[in-house]
């Protein structure tokens, strides 16, 4: 679903990544993250697809509460065990959202 | 493909979308639109995946170069005909990264 938010600026991360073969987990994990990022101070809303690559933005308040969920103990572990498991690639970009538009049918 | 991009700040704009069922040229049109993009003066890179919403990211250098594509005639007419047949809705973000690190195994 495409995330309703407020008005900007607000924040973006877009976690852009490549899986291996192994499943071991993984969508557990995924969908336990969702969760939790839910359940974080200054979470807005999550949209994620997957083709070739995956791409999941979430939106998030401010910096602060994004260091909050990058430090969240259990993230920690997911993303340990991400780069031990699930993804050949990835790459995180932080990004602050100045102007957002949108067409509704 | 994951985008190699040069150091941050520089420019992204997420593209959210939901499709209707109407195909009427869609693929054609977003290969087009692809190709274009990668001739603009500006654009660095682009990243897309799509499950039941579609996720298009799109860097740039700066704003001006994103003015300019957003005038683009030809790009104009493929919005104006997204509008009409191709998306149930979509949401577009202007976003300035601040920060980026990646993952390679």
């Amino acid at each position: 679903m495409i995330s309703k938010i407020p008005e900007p600026p607000y924040y973006a991360v877009i976690f852009t990544s490549v899986r291996t073969a192994e499943e071991n987990g993984y969508y557990e994990m995924a969908a336990r993250m969702q969760e939790l990022a839910m359940l974080q101070d200054g979470f807005l809303g999550m949209e994620t697809a997957r083709s070739d690559i995956g791409i999941t933005v979430s939106y998030w308040k401010d910096l602060e509460c994004l260091k909050k969920w990058r430090e969240n103990l259990e993230h920690s572990y997911a993303q340990q065990k991400g780069k031990e498991y699930w993804y050949r690639a990835y790459k995180v970009r932080i990004a602050k959202v100045e102007r957002h538009y949108e067409f509704q049918r």
